[in-house]
């Protein structure tokens, strides 16, 4: 496809969009990169930061760029076709999937997946090799069931929901429409509910039910827990990475972000369009308003307002957290003058 | 069931409890739910806290409280059937087993299940779909294998104990009586010994195994590895979380509590009854005596006296944890005093 | 196997090491141990720290010492039979290959495996009961795929590689030879890459592929994902520990070490010889120098010089990092003073 094409396909050019005016430039496209590993015949993006001075030295052929006349200008220079939008990496993701379809295995149920003859199965669904089904499951239209998954009883999974190979569904568990639960997920397992007794930890049986609404992601090796009554629940469009571990009893809102190896105890309560930084940790019964936002590692042990942005441990603001960070370096130089005035004394 | 059926049915009258006195206030319990989602025919339960306030909103027609005069006070205003106990989320687990049983597969071993010959089958097994069994294995009464789940050779599974579905249980591992191991789990793995020479890593072999006494509880995506030499051990009656690590060769106690994403490298020693928060990890050859405590997030990097509770990184006493903590946050005042101190001179 | 068998068999005796000089000191060696839990008849190690103590308790016959007198006179005043060496654990981990060889199956495809018809198997191949192979899959001499295991479309599996039980391998992954995938491992999975819009997530298909070079080693649970465009890559001899999380798109160079639990954001470069302990996490396309260390739980956000040691969070030197946490402890006396001196003003 030439960039051109590309452009046109796509609604681009007529989307308040500035365009290389260098005339005759439309190069032939073979394929998408990182603009510091393309080749010829490669459209890549920046979005700025670090990868602006790779326009440089980059042998892609087109460009996606920023509304930074100074990066058009030295694409220009080179002769690289371009493109300036505001978000050069949307435009760059809708670009990959002119050259790229992912892996959609044939329909149909595989002769060796051990599926209960009670499953409700809807239409065009795919159910992998080796694949178990327990008694009681509801399956929407056009699922996708990887090899190796197991689903225990009375599930429901939701219209082009994709489960991947060796993920664990467990017992009443509803996954909405357009869910995707990555290889090795497991969701609806026990909620951690042992209470303590002079002889030893008592189980609290888990009776609950985890919910993910519709669209919902959740990533490899993740853990969304049930709980002992009512229900885990993780609203729509909610993107969870890998190694996520969801406790008991959690209820999190819509279209929320959270990196890998975010931990989030018993009954936390979430909001929308919450992000989470890699390895954070909420305690039991935190509440996080909307739109809040935790820096990587933060361990979040004080309720989070609505739009606040939080670092450190115990949670700060992230604005007193990178003046103390600073400060937390002068410590030394702070203990010096403090030893001698304490010999003054 | 009513309410006053199920108190007597507990042997709970007659255990040195308040009941609400209101006269005639028995109702039907259909259902035990939390407190703040309780419907019409809920039983629910307040442990304390910020739980209590909803004494005065919840539709649940029976509550178990505290020993808190206030609290039965106000359920009894509100026309609430009540029990008082000095540990309501214990009665209140009790009170789940009448109204939940847990998913039971009937037993046998199903066809599609490889199961080695020379496998030792105790009496009433069930072995689900797509089990894999290896060489050597040992399989006690009544003992629960979830579809998928793969037994590498000459492992011990004692009675009772349930193993979820996608675990994986590596070679010589003994697993104990009433044991449940998680989705996903891994246990016996290889320990990540690799010795460092000057042509790169030396793998150590992984001779040793991993033996999990009676009522270990593994959450899931958990890995608890195998040392080089002799046994990784986690005592009696010991509950994991989900995503926990136990490194290879680590000697863990009976009674203890590790929440979810905590981490031991290798050679750990944890005594009995220790509790690990959230993300909580421990260096190598630390021990961590009886009873100790870490809150969540803290890295245990010197030893842990016996009875202890620590926080941090590095680890300190959770008093000095607390005082530090707001003492960090005066630092630019500080700094403020000394800047001019040092104008000054 | 007598002691001075082994030596010999080694070809230690005439490699520049010190022998006990006892006469007639040769005792029978069963098996191999760790110094504290050794009986008789076994062979243990010391490398030093608190393990050299055990030297005068040990009912080891025969131990490994460092090149270190005090501890030679020990042993010997005990009639411990010893050889001392520069590197005690790499000669005990060679020792342990005399008398532990790993479970290995024997070769063949199990008929229940369900592997497609295009894939090219090599010599001596081990495919394990309900492994899962998909379309267009290459699979080198001597491989070894234990039970469960599931492989995607186009994969490339080098000669001598394992593949534990219930590890998946997405689409288009490069595993190099003599690679070992540990239980529950995922590679080549879909980065975490949602591009934020008016209207909610984006979702960006991952259209790239992971390559794991020749020797490397994945612990049980971890997640190796794929990125939008181009290679994740982890380099020769490099090898992860369990629950560790590699973000779309990082470079990691040849024989890196990271402990568990270990996370890297997106877009990370990694040099050769770094070292990553547990719980240690790096945000996106940080860059850290060959030969780097970083300690347990650093949470690395700045870049890192080759060779430098790293602490914290965010990550300082190792060297500050100790210095501030001994300054932190004396925070509060700090204050007391920093207060009267405000006063006196």
């Amino acid at each position: 496809m030439q960039f051109q094409e590309i452009i046109a396909q796509l609604g681009e050019a007529a989307n308040n969009n500035s365009l290389n005016q260098t005339p005759g430039l439309n190069p032939q496209i073979i394929q998408v990169a990182a603009i510091d590993e393309a080749k010829t015949g490669s459209l890549s993006y920046v979005e700025g930061g670090k990868f602006a001075k790779a326009i440089a030295t980059t042998k892609a052929d087109a460009l996606i760029l920023p509304l930074d006349e100074t990066l058009q200008a030295q694409a220009s220079e080179r002769e690289i076709a371009w493109i300036a939008t505001a978000q050069p990496r949307l435009l760059f993701a809708r670009i990959i999937n002119l050259y790229y379809q992912p892996f959609k295995p044939s329909r149909g149920i595989h002769p060796s997946a051990v599926v209960a003859p009670n499953t409700q199965v809807g239409k065009d669904v795919y159910v992998g090799a080796n694949v178990v089904i327990e008694s009681g499951v509801t399956i929407g239209d056009r699922v996708t069931i990887h090899p190796n998954v197991v689903v225990y009883p009375n599930v429901t999974i939701g219209s082009d929901t994709i489960l991947h190979a060796n993920c664990t569904i467990h017992e009443r568990t509803q996954i909405g429409s357009r869910c995707v639960i990555h290889s090795g997920a497991v969701i609806g397992s026990e909620g951690f509910g042992f209470v303590p007794t002079a002889t030893g930890w008592y189980k609290m049986q888990q009776s609950g039910s985890t919910v993910l609404e519709d669209g919902v992601e959740i990533g490899c090796n993740s853990a969304v827990d049930r709980p002992a009554v009512g229900e885990t629940r993780i609203g729509r469009n909610t993107k969870l990475d890998n190694l996520v571990q969801i406790g008991h009893g959690c209820k999190i809102g819509s279209n929320c972000a959270m990196a890998a190896q975010v931990g989030l105890a018993g009954g936390v309560t979430i909001g929308n369009g919450v992000m989470l930084g890699g390895q954070v940790g909420v305690a039991n019964q935190i509440v996080v308003g909307d739109r809040a936002i935790a820096t990587g590692k933060t361990g979040i042990v004080h309720d989070v307002a609505s739009g606040e942005m939080v670092s450190g441990m115990p949670n700060i603001s992230s604005q007193l957290y990178r003046r103390l960070t600073v400060m937390y370096k002068r410590l030394p130089e702070m203990y010096r003058v403090y030893k001698e005035l304490k010999k003054q004394k």
